[in-house]
């Protein structure tokens, strides 16, 4: 072959390797989201990593370009890598008049995004996202969230909460409050930050926007008061009185809670929570966001009702709602609260048949054929015949047992069981090794 | 929200949505890749999708341009889309030492190549790769050709075969046959089209080379004399007895199929080739190619040793062999053959509870949540209440059972359990539903 010049061997800032101890519990979660996805009948979908450039800013405007992979491509078209999967889906939607409505369908792919990296946040990660396109009914926006909290549950989350507010029902706080029209919608970024700095900061920043100062006042009080949940909505959909829209955004929650209790949603593991408003501009009605409350590590999935996102392609607009799970997030919590399953190793292999030599290399082969027939992981060392190296091999790896088989062995009818972790040898008939396996690697890895 | 401008909603050339349909055969298809390798213990590796220009470059020299996709990014680095697994795994060896070899992955992640498409050939799609790193020895070549035949018997092939050829060994054919060693390399591209555009033009081809009609014909006669396992490979190795290390290729070649008797791959599912070349430059030992033998649809996995490749990265030459399986050509011819199980259907949704109205939804919700405790993929109709949308969505979705719960129903205690394919319908106790549904579900749909 042609020696091609040395190339030192990186990974670009912002992206990274998933080494095999890492994946196997990504697995584990996305394994377990799908699982729950599927059972609320969400399908699968897969969309293209390269989108039409225009695809991809509509939604962005002038920030696009600080935040979106572009470049052109080989005939000249301006593309880019997307950046989320709710773009891709609205188009999907539109380009595909004929898939039955409600569609619902969940994807799970990387998504870029150029902006500068920070600790715990890539420019390449994966989103794992449930949407459901074609209707207004709440149920819908109900059932997202009962999938995230039952996703959360079985992943072994027990400490969350999914918070709740409602677009329309916060513009109208605002407008109530006296804010005035023109910044409503900037009112969104800086109660966002209630709980990051303070509500002194807060209001300090809603006065420099030009919110009159009593209308500041006005609005922290209403979004910060708790909220009893059947007589508090009745209380602020009177408090809405001159706004039929944040009326309806009452009536929207309204909706929402009663479907929640009746999918038997614990009431510990949500609440209405109105100063909590979700960053991107593209909501319409219900915003939800999940957070893990011990200890404190803020957001863990999020999502919300954007019904104008699909009109942007020209069709008619098609209402949608849907929640993203931070797969990342999640698997950064589930590692610091050790949550992961027990079973979980730091290798796939289940068991590490020995090879001694030509003579014996042969039944070394077809005993790991037979193990592997019965569902059993595993590997027969690849790389030479000294003992030493292959316990090494194990041990180092992680694998939890060696099967040793020797010509001895072999005559006898016999396998010696060694249990890596404690160093206890046993000796099993031949045709009982399997079983024996079984027994001692319980539930399985994965 | 902002009203973007309207957006046309179409895909790039060479790019496609993969609907829920091709989706579950999809992941039927990748879970059963899956189970194997990992049954082998290869363990889970992800990489990032954009690499350093120069990562990607390095293996096609000054056809890199034709044939990546590269672009800078906001720094000013020259990136591209990995255009292959193997490019990446090489840089994963190199970058980290510490994994303990020999070092065994999949990985089952899309690429990226700019050619201009053609037909079942596209510009993003998804390869799935096994590769063992850091050993010369030949069981690691066998375990990935049983590693292939086992993934194919699981996916419902039988009809297959792989074929193995040793670089070496071709090499030193093409010396001993007279070709010049200048031209050694070249003929290999000759070679690999034998099947597909006849003897005649090959040879035409190899003359226009520059090779000598004589050790054009002797070649030509050599590779497609059919090979006597056991003796052919013996004679063989007598007519290579000018070379070295045409006759260690022999020696693989037969190691390669003893280890594959030993790990019981029957065989009329395996053959040695000589005039099977595969494509990529880097290969440097065995070579192995599947083919489907009726209908002749020609290559639907391919890989063999690259001992060269990882040394690229100015770390030591480490040895490596793997198998990459076409996912796409997979499907297709799953699809052409009909070997798909038919408990896959068109939709993960078994089964739809209807709603007929706010006085029935509660127990509709609580009968959806039954199901899927009792594991039953279940769908809440979300989307208004009259019965014959209902049936009109399960139909076109193509759900096998609606459960019609009204209040009726509700009074009785009972639930109507409606088959979509025949139409009958069946009045179940509602603590036997999930039981009745999952007697007639069979085997599950995924």
């Amino acid at each position: 072959m042609k020696v091609a010049p040395k190339v030192t061997p990186q990974v670009l800032k912002g992206m990274r390797d998933l080494l095999p101890p890492r994946m196997i519990l990504r697995d584990f979660v996305i394994s377990t989201l799908v699982e729950v996805f599927q059972l609320y009948g969400f399908e699968p979908l897969e969309t293209p990593a390269i989108e039409y450039a225009e695809t991809l800013e509509g939604k962005f405007g002038e920030e696009a370009d600080k935040l979106l992979y572009m470049f052109e491509d080989r005939g000249g078209r301006r593309v880019g890598l997307r950046y989320d999967l709710t773009v891709p889906l609205a188009r999907v939607a539109a380009m595909y008049p004929e898939l039955v409505k409600p569609f619902k369908r969940y994807q799970i792919s990387p998504v870029w995004r150029a902006e500068k990296p920070q600790r715990g946040r890539y420019r390449e990660f994966t989103q794992c996202d449930v949407d459901t396109i074609g209707t207004a009914n709440m149920m819908a926006d109900a059932e997202v969230i009962t999938v995230a909290y039952t996703a959360l549950r079985r992943l072994g989350f027990s400490r969350f909460c999914l918070e709740i507010n409602n677009r329309k029902a916060l513009s109208a706080l605002a407008s109530v409050s006296g804010v005035p029209d023109e910044l409503v919608g900037s009112i969104y970024r800086s109660i966002d930050k209630l709980e990051k700095i303070g509500v002194d900061a807060v209001r300090a920043e809603l006065w420099r926007a030009g919110v009159p100062a009593e209308a500041v006042d006005r609005l922290l009080a209403l979004v910060q008061t708790p909220l009893d949940r059947a007589d508090g909505l009745d209380e602020l959909r009177e408090r809405l009185a001159t706004s039929p829209s944040g009326q309806e955004g009452v009536d929207e929650l309204k909706q929402l809670a009663g479907y929640l209790d009746e999918s038997g949603v614990p009431t510990e593991n949500w609440r209405i929570v109105l100063s909590m408003v979700r960053g991107l501009e593209y909501y319409t009605g219900p915003i939800f966001e999940g957070v893990v409350d011990e200890p404190r590590i803020g957001s863990i999935c999020g999502g919300g009702r954007y019904d104008g996102l699909i009109g942007m392609f020209g069709s008619k607009p098609i209402p949608a709602v849907g929640i993203s799970v931070g797969l990342e997030r999640i698997i950064d919590v589930l590692e610091e609260l050790q949550l992961a399953p027990p079973t979980l190793r730091l290798t796939v292999t289940e068991a590490l048949v020995t090879v001694f030599g030509p003579e014996t290399r042969g039944e070394s082969l077809r005993l790991g054929q037979e193990l592997r027939a019965a569902g059993i992981r595993t590997e027969v060392f690849l790389d030479g015949e000294r003992l030493p190296n292959q316990l090494r091999y194990a041990n180092r790896k992680g694998i939890p047992f060696v099967l040793l088989l020797g010509s001895d062995e072999i005559a006898r009818g016999i396998v010696t069981l060694r249990d890596m972790a404690t160093g206890e040898q046993v000796v099993c008939p031949r045709d009982a090794v399997a079983s024996a396996l079984q027994a001692r690697l319980g539930g399985g890895t994965g």
